[in-house]
């Protein structure tokens, strides 16, 4: 079993590097803190006798090598970038478990056949410049390199040029990177396990995700002398599309996830009838068949919407994921580590997305999840129990050593 | 009847200070644009050998005297400050129209018994200062000098230090100062007059109005992780609450008003569902007793939305003013110069607040409506007709002598 305390210790000494006020970490992508961040946790993989590797998108591996040079590396990792109000945990907690099941090998004296190696993949958070998952997303092939280095900042700096400038850019082509297994421990970011008070979530997939934006045109008016009848109001269309976003994912349980989290009301005034109002759409569910029934649910709603209304009445899809169903080897190897280990266990599949679900379009993938307090991630209060983290980590060991032949 | 072309030539060149490049009006209160509105109008009222007084909140009083002291003056005036992208008519074709009545009267050498007065209010538009219509307001004891005096912008300016600063701090206590009729001409701000082709429209009344501040206090959490039964989404809840808005409204004809105007949604992000939705709503209705029960209606709903569904949801009324029916004799004064000049006309209730709901807790009062295009107005592209603007203020000239008797 591995080291807690060292576990902790080194998520706490990590955290320090943007630590705020309010307990939380701000460390955006290929900002000075997260060189100062990328710099902490080479120097701990060169510490742990492995060898770096950065390759052309600033993903980071760090290898141990094992006997039989003929195999590939089982990878475990995450990211280290965080939410401009994000926690301590919240992909830290993938790469630094992963180096700590590198210090206990090495602690132990354990040889694998395959080589191991800690992955930290740039931009997962997608804060400072889309789109999220950037690292990942290049390494796999799902947009280019070129796209990456052209995404801006809100002040125009590009990526290329943050990559360059805090020493990231490496040589190594994107994805030109054998990977024979690739595991991710990371808080669930959800309240299922705390609800069900188990430790260990088996990941048997991630949910797939459409994003929308969706605008509706009106006509601005004054409140007061302007009646009812005569009113062409956004806001009352739009907010009978934002609780049909919700119906939508209540008539799919379990895994239908119906969200709107952004709205902009224009002008947004107290007396004035709003004229134009945008917002997003978030749709879920755990197969593509469902997430397209969804989609088309939303699309038709919206355009009986504008018929029936006669305001303009507009959806864009901007994102999409399909749902990803993880290996089953991979899976299975972390049910299996977590009864061998005896912890308390349930199948969570990840709502969220993940670097594992671009790892997994190349090698079979798996993630292992712990609870985090409240279900709350991307918040400064983003809180896990030391033994939750140590037992995830735990089940880290096993599945990877089973993976790596011992 | 009244020189259309110096009235219209006069709007032009007042809405020269602070023009914007959208043929719009910007000139918020009390700031250096205001100033030199004010100056031009003084300077244009001391043209037409009018004496000039200023009281302690900055209101303008230009008088012309009448043949008997002992009478009161018949007042006629609005405001010249505007909104942020505010057009050239809203306010200033009441104190222009004023102003040209008193040119027309000097050029066609008519005494009148009871002096004449060309108003203008302080601070109508709210914009800058809160409370709105701050000048009328002082000036009826709706609240106090001091109240208004502490009034900040967002930068932390006083309305006092302002006034000072722009020379418009006058010796005259507001309120002191014997009104005796009141008369103000204004665009519709509405869509009524144009939609049923009228050119004049005579107010009766004035809606009262509700505003209040309501706030769903929910969990903001991830939208992937967080299943739909485990959520606590404020936008949800108040989707719902903003529906009702508008069913109140459209549950009390010709005159129920319920609107939206203004959403803040925490955080704000795509895949977060929201934790915290603050909205505004603005209730109006032509009597006490039928806003009283709207006002009834949607503390209800809210009371029980909040029962119903767990979260977290109150309202405050924030801002109330009573219904203005204005006064028989004015209100018919308007109706009969109207018919005697032979315009098209209808009754058409004022929905927004103007200072000359103040004014007629004071005196006697009444209001000329004039069509404004699309009923738009508090928008740059705030338009009115050359010979609707000549009607409204010939009906004003001929409802002033009326009560001036000539
Ligand atoms: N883990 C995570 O927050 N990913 C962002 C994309 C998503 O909303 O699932
Ligand atoms: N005239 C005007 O816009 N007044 C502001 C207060 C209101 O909304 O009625």
């Amino acid at each position: 079993t591995i080291n807690g305390e060292r576990l902790w210790n080194s998520l706490m000494e990590l955290a320090r590097i943007g630590a705020t006020p309010k307990g939380g970490v701000k460390r955006l992508a290929l900002t000075d803190l997260d060189k100062q961040g990328r710099d902490l946790v080479v120097s701990w993989g060169k510490a742990a006798g492995l060898s770096i590797t950065v390759d052309k998108i600033g993903n980071v591996f760090m290898r141990r090598e094992g006997t039989n040079p003929a195999l590939p590396p089982i990878v475990s990792g995450s990211h280290i970038d965080t939410q401009p109000t994000g926690g301590k945990f919240d992909g830290n907690y993938g790469v630094l478990s992963a180096l700590e099941v590198v210090r206990t090998l090495n602690d132990q004296g354990i040889r694998t056949e395959a080589p191991i190696e800690v992955a930290f993949w740039t931009n997962e958070e997608g804060s400072r410049f889309v789109p999220v998952m950037m690292g990942s997303g290049v390494f796999c092939g799902a947009f280019s390199l070129e796209h990456a280095y052209a995404a801006k900042d809100t002040e125009g700096k590009t990526v290329r040029e943050e990559l360059e400038r805090i020493g990231y850019i490496g040589d190594q082509t994107p994805g030109d990177h054998p990977i024979g297994a690739y595991f991710e421990a990371h808080i669930e970011q959800g309240p299922v396990l705390e609800d069900a008070d188990k430790v260990i979530g088996v990941v048997p997939a991630v949910l797939g995700l459409s994003w929308y934006d969706c605008v509706v045109t009106g006509m601005e008016a004054h409140a007061g002398p302007t009646p009812m009848h005569l009113r062409r109001d956004a806001l009352q269309v739009a907010t009978r599309i934002m609780q049909e976003v919700v119906a939508i994912g209540l008539r799919y349980p379990p895994y239908g996830r119906g969200t709107v989290g952004m709205v902009q009301v224009h002008p947004n005034s107290r007396n004035v009838i709003p004229g134009e109002v945008k917002f997003s759409v978030d749709l879920r569910n755990v197969s593509g068949e469902l997430l397209d029934r969804m989609h088309g649910e939303i699309l038709a709603f919206v355009e009986r919407t504008g018929r029936e209304t006669g305001l303009g009445v507009t959806i864009e899809r901007v994102s999409y994921f399909p749902p990803c169903p993880f290996h089953p080897d991979c899976v299975d190897a972390v049910r299996r580590a977590t009864e061998r280990l005896g912890y308390s266990t349930m199948d969570v599949v990840s709502g969220a997305g993940h670097d594992a679900i671009y790892a997994a379009r190349l090698a079979p993938a798996g993630m292992i999840f712990v609870p985090c307090k409240d279900g709350i991630s991307h918040n400064e209060i983003e809180d896990a129990q030391p033994d939750h983290l140590t037992a995830g980590c735990n089940v880290l060991l096993h599945a990877m050593l089973e993976r790596a032949k011992r």
